[in-house]
């Protein structure tokens, strides 16, 4: 037993005794697995450079949307806090600014991260965790000082963390050479695959998608052109990420909307687009028609198609303006997905070894539209809950949302979609615990046996990402 | 004690142990209670010709769409499981396809009822049940034995089953002469009750729509023709329904749009339609116009008017064609009731006698919606949770979503809406352990009284449904 | 321990015992608390003027349409309920419907506030509540001869409650001389706003609205006229309300829909709306400029801004010609706040000391939208659970639904929005509660800290309301 909310052996298990000792034992099956991350945002360069971190604020503050977002509400600026290469204040002071909004992150999944990467990554005693706006300058020397330890540069806490795999996103047009290091490197155990994550050159709204598409086409096109160069482009950039170790093509659409374009249509769209011609729907029409492409690539070569769509990115432009893109203001808006993927799911629904996994941020589609199409698709899984719901009640509303129409075969296993490296330990622990607190009920309530029980843990947290992912 | 989960005194029973408490005395009020089934797709011919079931496969597995689409999911072929008439392997290769798949039928609704009819219909040992996919032939051998007994034709299960009332789901023209037999059988004390379903007569979009309309016109219509003829066949037929014991009609609409259009505004379009020449809008404003006269006739005729909207049927286009309807890939998708059904409560909302029960796949619309309309329209009543919904946890999310809006009073009773005709009593008996579930935890928050506990469950099992669907 | 579920020191409390136990101490912090009620609809002649409270049905049944809603819905007229002034029966004969209708309640939101009004307010036994339907007349005398005592004058009962703000809601012309006269009077310590409630001038569909603004302007617009004159008297007006107490302007909108417009185009949709000419798409163009126009006047004035949409008002027509407006038949629909506010926060979101607080009776937009909302902007606050979602499952879906996004410290605080002056002690204290249970099970799950729980109900309950409305 122990005072430490982080360190405390029940975090995050049921209230009730006879639940938690069930889910005590289920997560005893899966604390020790390795951590499989086959979609986020890390970069491959940390891992390939094994750069020593910089600062506490540098890596755990300034480029966390998450957690400057809570700082910002509270009122004060995103240059207080270093955010977007801003350097209005030093490191410390930033940190100072973060330590005195501590107590505003109570309840939230970032807080409980920080929390427990305070207390395990970096061995904060929990008293200063529990009051941090009253420790601020000795947190952060304490952080600074294990910052500067050999232990603690990005490879060996890599291997302290237990992972086997990390996916990044990468630019299509990215060379992948950090990838292709790491891989070569014998010594080093943990595969970093790349992951092709081309919204810039097919979301025609993008500001540069015309240049995007230039540079793409004169560069992968094999000197084809137009249209056609377009494709092909595409499908050997794709190529190129298999080399490289990719197992999966990720989508940040607006909507979920596919359409099957003919075409001679779909080509007149691309050249009306590239002359800056589209309209507003224009744009809808054949962004909606290359995720049926992308779709029809991903048949054709395997890669698993990931999609994350309904955000409103960049909702505060005097933000954007002066901080840039992922600086706390995306706000996620309802969605549908039933007729928007029908297009798709005609073709491609049934297609031997095509997998589409599915995401939300509108939780009402978990059991609604995701369930349903996901017990019927072979190819559709389940999105784990992510961002805005990768915290343990929205995963506990996700499971009580799907699991009585899907069951447990259909989800993709735990997500942790994060570039907070250091969070990644806490992210999973998290996860595994939900997992067996939302087990733990199941079994207490006489549903499934404590046998199964037993055996789904294990599947969800370990063989449902090597299978959805084909890690 | 026992170790099998669906023979568990206290299966599907809250966790905390006060709680569970309760809710055990609240079951045993309406363990022994007949079942009251007033809306469902048990064909009536079972009854009346007392056939015996065939084998497990035809009976348990290829109708059922729960069923076959998990399986489906897994990457199996429909025609695997013999769905859709298809023959291409015999019924015992099917069932070991399906008992392969049984594990993944854990924590899912289907997976629950299958496994208490393996156990309380069919007598299979726990053991069995708990890994079906290694007892594949035996469990098919052991039910088919049990299938050729004299004890388990269609009317001594029904007796068995402790049916009272069964309602089955019927073409507006259909003779309904299995009800007739069974009703003038008076060593039969079970009720089976026609429902009249005038969809394919109603939905402009329906491929067989004018030839329905013509055939319906022709045989119903005392000679009237046109746009008169066919309300007035409708009209006819509703009574011939009545005079067969029917209480309720019902329509599965693709949304809950209703609309008033005056008559020669009707009769245009309806004319349009006939010719082929009505627009999608055009088949919209008709078919919500149908609604509006539905319920008139309701008003009229006394026949309580339930409403299934909100779901994209036959989703997946080559499945539809191979298989046919109802094959697993009907998607939900979201609607808004309170504008939709507004042209309609103006003219029938206050009427005398009047039960419009509306159902939802969309659970958004439970606290925001349906709850407030219930909690104010004498004629509207939340319809139980359905299809996708029925099952533990998403119906304690609609207790929990209307009750404090709407109390007790205004629900329809449990519905379960099966052609699976041996999970009639799994089903009912989940309904009762969750209605017995969520009145335990008021009672334990202090927030009913446990006496008046007692009188609601036994009003939500029994009273609801006979008042409701005027039993 | 007792019998009566309205006194007993759990009620409302998690049944697992160790979080009851918890949850216990929290409510202890706050049970003495003064209540804040920033939002409301008291009139202030009551406290003013000091009137006794007329017969039982006239205050506690006739004019709450909580409760007139489900006796109607179970097939009672209105008019037996003297709603909308109508005196077909008498008020003990109304009691009488009221009382017989009284098992309905069970459940519900309003039958909780009712039978703790009943105990606490009034000492009826409980078992005269537990069977109201058995005691109409002696639970009518009971109440009106509490309501003849000198004790049971609003300004006693004010203090009795333990009220510190009350907060009304009026009408921009309104001469606030009952809010003067209460703040002149030393001898009574509360402190009752007026809330400016601009309505019926800015919604252009008001079937007065130009009256409405005709007399606006000549009232208050310093002789100015027109679209000028029309800005210029609500600025006025507003000025009036801070002079006389007001912290906030409220504003039940149709949809959250803001827009900015260009000064001319604004005036030419003034000027067409007032000849009487602006099209359904004009009127909502133009309210939608009025939301961005109030927002604009609050960042100048400080008045805390509050937005409540997503009612479809009188929704069954020929109740509301019978019995008028808030009858029980306002109906919610689905909304979206993401990009409807866009317009005005672009602008205003991070203006210094602009305080919007969101209101929603569409859950949906809690974890999807407004969370994120107010984890970002430093102006947006999350509305506490509205009108029908005012209840314990509710709240704590609510906070289960945000909190991991936005933590505790940008929500409004409890709102009780009530004309039910009686109930506003058991409204607070079911808020007070439901807080403690939540924050219980956090800290049962070691999820926060019990020291930090302790710290959090205070500032919900207290701190709150203070910052969020600038008390």
């Amino acid at each position: 037993m122990t005072d430490s909310i982080a360190a405390h052996p029940d975090r995050l298990l049921p209230a009730d005794p006879g639940t938690r000792r069930i889910a005590r034992e289920l997560l005893a099956e899966v604390e020790g697995l390795p951590i499989l991350s086959p979609h986020g945002h890390v970069p491959a360069d940390w891992i390939a450079e094994d750069t020593p971190f910089p600062d506490p604020t540098a890596l755990l503050v300034s480029p966390d949307h998450y957690v400057t977002r809570l700082v910002h509400a509270s009122g004060r600026s995103l240059a207080e806090l270093r955010v977007g290469g801003t350097d209005d204040v030093d490191s410390r002071t930033a940190w100072r600014t973060f330590a005195e909004a501590w107590p505003l992150f109570d309840g939230t999944a970032s807080g409980y991260w920080l929390r427990s990467e305070f207390e395990h990554v970096f061995g904060l005693p929990s008293a200063v965790v529990d009051r941090l706006q009253d420790h601020a300058d000795a947190s952060y020397d304490a952080i600074a000082a294990k910052l500067a330890e050999p232990g603690f540069r990005p490879r060996q806490l890599f291997r302290d963390f237990g992972i086997e795999v990390l996916a990044t996103t990468d630019d299509p047009l990215d060379s992948l050479e950090p990838h292709a290091l790491i891989a070569k490197d014998e010594s080093f155990p943990g595969r970093v695959l790349p992951t092709f994550r081309p919204d810039a050159y097919l979301n025609v709204a993008h500001p540069a998608w015309a240049q995007n598409v230039d540079r793409l086409t004169a560069e992968a096109a094999d000197g084809a052109a137009g249209y056609t160069g377009y494709l092909r482009a595409l499908e050997n950039r794709r190529r190129h990420f298999i080399e490289h170790g990719a197992v999966s093509a990720d989508h940040g659409v607006r909507t979920p909307l596919t359409l099957k374009l003919g075409r001679a249509e779909a080509e007149a769209l691309f050249e009306k687009a590239r002359r800056g011609e589209a309209t507003a729907k224009d744009r809808d029409v054949f962004e909606a028609h290359m995720m049926y492409e992308m779709a029809r690539m991903s048949v054709e070569d395997g890669l698993v198609m990931t999609v994350h769509p309904g955000s409103s990115r960049n909702h505060h432009g005097p933000t954007f303006e002066r901080f840039g893109a992922d600086t706390g203001h995306d706000i996620p808006f309802g969605i549908g997905y039933t007729e928007a993927v029908k297009p798709l799911l005609q073709d491609f629904g049934t297609a031997e070894g095509f997998h589409l996994v599915l995401f939300t941020l509108d939780e009402t589609v978990f059991s609604r539209e995701l369930a349903p199409l996901a017990g019927f698709y072979p190819s559709v899984y389940l999105g784990a809950p992510w961002w805005f719901l990768d915290a343990p009640d929205a995963m506990l509303r996700f499971r009580s949302a799907v699991t009585e129409t899907a069951g447990f075969s259909r989800s993709s296993g735990f997500i942790d979609d994060t570039r907070a490296f250091c969070s990644i330990p806490a992210r999973h622990d998290t996860a595994r615990r939900v997992e067996a607190s939302f087990l733990a009920r199941l079994v207490a309530e006489h549903r499934i046996t404590e046998a199964r029980a037993h055996e789904i843990i294990v599947d969800l947290i370990d063989a449902a990402p090597r299978r959805v992912f084909k890690l």
